[in-house]
């Protein structure tokens, strides 16, 4: 684990992806999912993930200039943030917008050609609709897959974003630590975090877990009013964006001592993230930090949990995936989230979770857990 | 406008999709979207709308038992709070959820039936796993149009949960009004509608609109950390939900004194909201209201927007439209969002947003504007 910087040219977003559609005989990629828009783009219209008609589309010729399609309500936001060409802005039930899509590719000669789309994001229906709005010729090309493994590597200005908002969550956890004890409601927490969150640039909260008690084994506990009890695990996982790029930060608190059982599991869970930490480096392949998390798992006496890492980026959970399934050998570039824990069902969860970006030869943390709990109060 | 509630039988949401089954020979439904997940079930599992790979199903047989089939590790909160008789659970990375869809389906005979799927969400990419994974009879039949359709009308339990937290959403209008002046950022503003929205039974907030100033003509605008000025108008639109259904109520507040044109602006908007709602009863159709809404604004001189109304429920824009386009009669029972706007572009935005719940003789205000500005300080 060192702490050099990796160095990279600037936004290669959009190079990077006509590199693929070069080596891949494609003309044009239309990205739709909130999280290939924002990457391509920059920004996601706010009502995209709420309205699902609101389809956004970022249309990006091989050669020739880029568009945005959004409804037209959005058009204020898209304007002032989107990195591309054009904007083009459709009217909510009088147009579909898989037909302004299909018109704007036309447009740019463009109606016939190959086409990569997102089939694991563009509903089947509005798939059919694209299809039957586009001349014959067409073709749609699945490049999911290609998308995952183009935003893998993350470019100079990404970690900037994801390092400041990361060390921001940190930061906030350690807050939380100062400012809380028992008798506070994890609500309290919640409304605190979020409050923190925004001064420090966050876009908000997507997914806050703040479980405490029993509650803490549950991994994706939304706060309620339980209020916390002396003696109470607090497991805080701080989950949202800032320039649609996420943070994802977990820390285990206590609200007095930990007993001795909850005191082994930790520093078993830290020993065991610090390894992996140290086996991060360019070439490693993420299956086999798997294994080796695994069986650091078992010799621990902990039960292994199906993964113990995952890219972090314009989506919360990426490529490469750190579990048995995935095979990919780490570069200099990628940003992951190593995350052991353990969750005992109805009594306490550990978990102990930094942002690490791999570097030429090794790692740096942009965030790091202590050896021992957040003490609260 | 009256204040009479409808009565409905207790929780009528399965039966009412059954006898739709029963009517267009539907073997079984498979709900995969976060709405008609929340619809049939009554909960979603927390990470569905983040990781988009984590699909919940579920799957509603004509006749015999109903099955939640999640992520594994959504198992406690799924198991928790889902109304449906089944939990199947799946390994992330290691099986499909469309596998253990088809599986679930076979299980009971359903491998081969007639199937009602979303395909308005369902990802092209599963649509077509889904196909391979089922038997060569299988048929899917698209029910997004007619699940939209029965939604429409809500149960009595629904209204409950949707009252309750419009309420809220009303009062907290009031409280920000009282507590918060010029000098306030944007952000504290929405820090302590976030804090008061959690300890009235909130979810959280899906978007939340506070606009200040020149803002307040952007329709979605998150906070920033603008400071309110004096004079300014303040558009706050509070966006979340609670028990899985919406809360959609905006308000204009002013911080100092609003100029003639202000007033007179949210006078003539004021009007034609009220005849709006004097004019919601069974049988009116929505097409036929949206005229009346268009008609008033250019007699008032202000610029129609493309919509006037929206139903609401578990998602935040649902049918009945109350649009150019979609001409639904409305029925005792649906609850419908009001919000006549004029958004002036670059200088101010003025919005009142009411719930409203169609009865038998006319419709109740769930919400209920008053006829000026929220004077805040």
């Amino acid at each position: 684990v060192s702490r050099t910087v990796t160095a990279e040219t600037e936004d290669v977003r959009l190079e990077k992806l006509r590199d693929f559609m070069e080596a891949s005989g494609l003309d044009v990629v239309v990205t739709m999912s909130p999280e290939n828009v924002a990457y391509v783009a920059g920004v996601t219209p706010p009502s995209q993930r709420i309205v699902r008609s609101r389809h956004a589309a970022c249309i990006v010729p091989r050669e020739g200039r880029t568009t945005f399609v959004a409804v037209r309500l959005e058009g204020p936001v898209v304007r002032a943030r989107s990195r591309l060409d054009e904007v083009e802005l459709y009217e909510e039930f009088v147009e579909d917008p898989m037909d302004v899509v299909a018109r704007a590719l036309r447009d740019q000669g463009l109606g016939g050609s190959r086409i990569g789309v997102e089939t694991a994001f563009l509903p089947f229906a509005d798939h059919g609709k694209l299809v039957r709005a586009l001349d014959a010729g067409a073709e749609l090309v699945p490049v999911d897959a290609d998308l995952a493994r183009l935003r893998m590597v993350k470019g100079v200005s990404e970690i900037d974003v994801i390092r400041r908002i990361g060390t921001a969550a940190e930061a906030i956890h350690g807050e939380v630590a100062r400012a809380f004890r028992d008798g506070a409601s994890e609500q309290e927490v919640a409304t605190f975090i979020s409050e923190r969150y925004a001064e420090a640039g966050g876009d908000g909260l997507t997914m806050l877990a703040v479980g405490s008690g029993e509650r803490s084994a549950i991994l994706n506990a939304p706060a309620t009013r339980r209020l916390i009890e002396h003696g109470d695990l607090v497991r805080v996982d701080i989950i949202g964006t800032s320039e649609c790029y996420y943070s994802d930060v977990a820390r285990s608190l206590v609200a007095g001592e930990p007993d001795d059982e909850q005191r082994r599991i930790f520093r078993l869970l830290y020993d065991v993230h610090r390894r992996l930490l140290d086996a991060i480096a360019p070439g490693v392949v993420t299956s086999d930090l798997y294994r080796l998390y695994h069986e650091e798992m078992v010799a621990a006496g902990l039960p292994p949990y199906h993964f113990v890492g995952h890219g972090l980026g314009v989506s919360l959970h990426e490529e490469p995936f750190v579990d048995a399934v995935h095979s990919i050998p780490l570069e200099a570039g990628m940003v992951l989230c190593i995350e052991p824990l353990t969750a005992l069902d109805g009594r306490f969860g550990i978990q102990i979770e930094d942002e690490v970006l791999v570097t030429e030869d090794g790692c740096e943390l942009i965030t790091e857990a202590g050896d021992d709990f957040l003490r609260m109060g």
